[in-house]
């Protein structure tokens, strides 16, 4: 499948690749060009611009890191992109800039798929990610091929929002949790009970999870390295906490813990981890 | 190892077939005597007292389902114990409670062990409990056997109340877990994303967890047959709450969670499963 | 003082008529013109539209109900704005809205005041509003006499849009009160404690208030006609929440609050007065 | 009428001078006898014990600060006691506390009234003080001089135990109010907005109240000495909500505002006024 690829960031590399390694052929570009470098010698033919790009493929993914830089990237695209031809936004964007790429790439003929993706960069080295499909499901059809080469699943959940809105849920879901876990280590301390057994009891127990194993311990370190900053948690709980008030439906544990969330902004944990919410809790 | 077993419930029976299993002598005694057959068919010896099965073993085990039945068998084993006996409560009790069990095996010399469980049926049947042990540190060495018999896991938390404190600092945890579940699965329906979908993608990603796969299930199928009573998952959320108050720490998400297993419970859902949360959230 | 007056609603109507009663010169506008009848007959000119009202008179207010129908009026009028003349809006609007509004108005070399005004009917026939004025400090300071004609009471608070944010800090708190009032009145009851005899004891002591005077009997009586329709209530504490959230401060109160009106509105009080939270809690 | 008076502190004094005033007899007694000096030379008579003062009197009146303090009085006062006579304790005391005052002086045949005061030093000396009274109405009828004295208003609440749960619930709806009041004083301080301009808006409008007149500037001014200590007022929120957790009643607001308050306590507010809850808003 001729593939093109826009957007060589820490994301897109990985996944390029495994296209690359996967048989197919790759057009890449990026805005700086220096970025695609590694691409480039992992097999990937480079082009002089998105749409030069687009044109030369079936299919364009696009993995660029905010919602002004997909669009952007989206109309630098236009021009090479037709009916017949596939484009798939697996950016994190909104509902609104994702229906903006959505009438841009739909006015020239093209099929539109946003494909907001659960899983960092481990899983995208590892193919493990998982694309959250919404759009045109002719081409969520005819990209199950490379979704299997850089994911371990895929869904396809309907028109154009509704990815972005599937990754709002489970993200709220994340962070009551990490809102709860954080109440859970502080209590623990506080009541002379070591948190690291803590940790151990969640591990073997029912509530055991995979955030609950890898943060638990940098958490109790008081370590907050950035995978995924506060600031982007506490978005999100805004975000999903606003959706669910459109439809005028409570949520008040997320709110509970939203506003933990702001509590540790407003002392300055923007740039931390999002478990970094502990301090708002242990202050 | 000669080892009294007294609570032949459904929980107690496999434990101490278990015990049976790994060769060690059981006693056992129920306050009805009937429940003790399937334990006697396994080779227990049936003592006619709590007393007598005390008297004759060297550690004695406990489980029983109310403070109030812990209470009165220790009570009525106390003529039984002596220096050098061990006696551990594996039952689930308050830490004032637990204090009082304390003092009448203390007064009679023999050393005391609180070990509230983690687990239900299935796993005090695969001897993949996890107990959350907290007392006299000489008896939990000397119950390492036993106890790697009928768990998979065993932890020593300091004094008397420690693991009954453990134990609500992992439920509070639960409890708000459950909560923002039930509002994410309440939020995926209202806009209309497949519940069942949510599953799937929460399954494969960082906050997956044995909870959600067990219960979601039966949660979007809107059935709450009772593992876990939501009446006293609210006792839980409160009683860590009220810990929490003693050290002046605040808990706003338990605090949150805590107000919807109240309105579950004025809405009726006492005896039903702690997932009946959802319907509140929904209602 | 030449005064041109677009709107004869509920409010409007008696706004009017109190600045003609202290002989200040009237003319008037409406989008529908029958609405202008008791303004006329009370001594005031009609203008044929909004840009000639605004070209006869020296300053204008407005008094319309939605930011939609602000903005259209300001589009309207801005022909027969200019330099030495003064634009009062005292809608309540937002804060995006406002400035917009100030945009068009400031284009034409005339001045602003947004004003939102904290009081109803009755306050409005009485001359008793209290006016919360943001913009140009200048044609505050020439609308003395007819914000007096008006209000009991009027301040200046800064640049454009620091009116509608008092008004949001005022609602947030009068959001949350009735909450908690709301709360105080279920317990009461669920207690066996005369809900109307609460009435009294708070009516006696420190928390005593107008709002608790004016709706407490209505609630206990299970009447909710609408004064401040709860959707409204419901909007302006999501908007002082949102206010917070850009400023990264909790508002965790409020946040509570807040999920208990978003309750209502799911269970179809959008209508009703926002007194009818306390269906949300009894329920 | 013939009146005992037992404890002379910053309450009982002006309280037992206003029986004095109103020409009853007066008969005083305090644990530590120089406190009573200041209500003998206004005409009481000092009476050497609690019970001889009791015996000399148709009616006690208890005004102590503690519930330890209280039950002492009572066994104290108990020889002094017998059918005819009434004892009426106007200390705020716990339910528990107050049965237990109640058995003590019903099993020497006397009347037993609970009568929880609203209303600090001020009211005390002003004769404005409220009263919710509960216990044997009988007495109640009787004591209507005394407490019209010493009061401007009292009400009879039922059984033993009604008393202190009225005040539960309007001292719950207090720091609700309270939190909210804090909310909009730290918001408002974010936007720009002078709260003491805040403070004026609401002085004007429907949530007016004398504790936000009388609060709000110190509050402004950082000042929190310590009218009703933050520890009381956090104790006070705990009961109210563990009251609606029996009756199986959420209060979500409540529960919110109650954590801002233990957080206030955890950064070291316990002795400073309950409005020292500002300090955990902004912090």
């Amino acid at each position: 499948m001729k593939i093109a690829f826009l957007g060589c960031g820490i994301m897109g590399v990985p996944m390029a690749k495994n296209l690359l390694n996967a048989g197919h052929e790759v057009i890449v570009w990026n805005r700086t060009s220096a970025a695609t470098a590694p691409v480039v010698e992992a097999g990937a033919r480079e082009a002089k611009s998105a749409s030069e790009a687009c044109a030369a493929a079936e299919v364009t993914f696009v993995m660029v890191s905010t919602p002004e830089a997909a669009l952007a990237v989206a109309r630098a695209a236009k021009d090479g992109l037709s009916a017949g031809k596939g484009y798939v936004d697996v950016s994190t964007v909104d509902a609104k800039t994702s229906s903006e790429i959505a009438a841009i790439v739909r006015s020239t003929g093209a099929e539109f798929l946003e494909a907001p993706v659960s899983g960092s960069k481990k899983p995208a080295e590892d193919g493990a990610l998982i694309f959250l499909c919404a759009g045109d499901e002719a081409l969520y059809g005819r990209c199950q091929a490379p979704l299997e080469t850089m994911g371990k699943a895929h869904f396809f959940l309907g028109e154009v929002g509704q990815g972005a809105k599937m990754k709002l849920v489970v993200n709220m879901i994340m962070g009551s949790m990490m809102g709860a876990f954080a109440e859970g280590l502080t209590l623990s301390e506080k009541c002379d009970l070591d948190p690291d057994t803590l940790l151990q009891v969640i591990s073997l127990g029912a509530i055991a999870s995979p955030m609950f194993a890898l943060k638990g311990p940098s958490m109790n370190a008081g370590k907050f390295a950035p995978a995924f900053p506060l600031k982007h948690q506490q978005k999100d709980m805004r975000l999903a906490i606003a959706l669910a008030d459109e439809l005028a439906q409570e949520m008040p544990v997320a709110a509970a813990a939203n506003e933990l969330y702001k509590r540790a902004r407003r002392d300055g944990c923007d740039d931390e981890d999002f478990s970094a919410v502990l301090k708002a809790v242990k202050k």
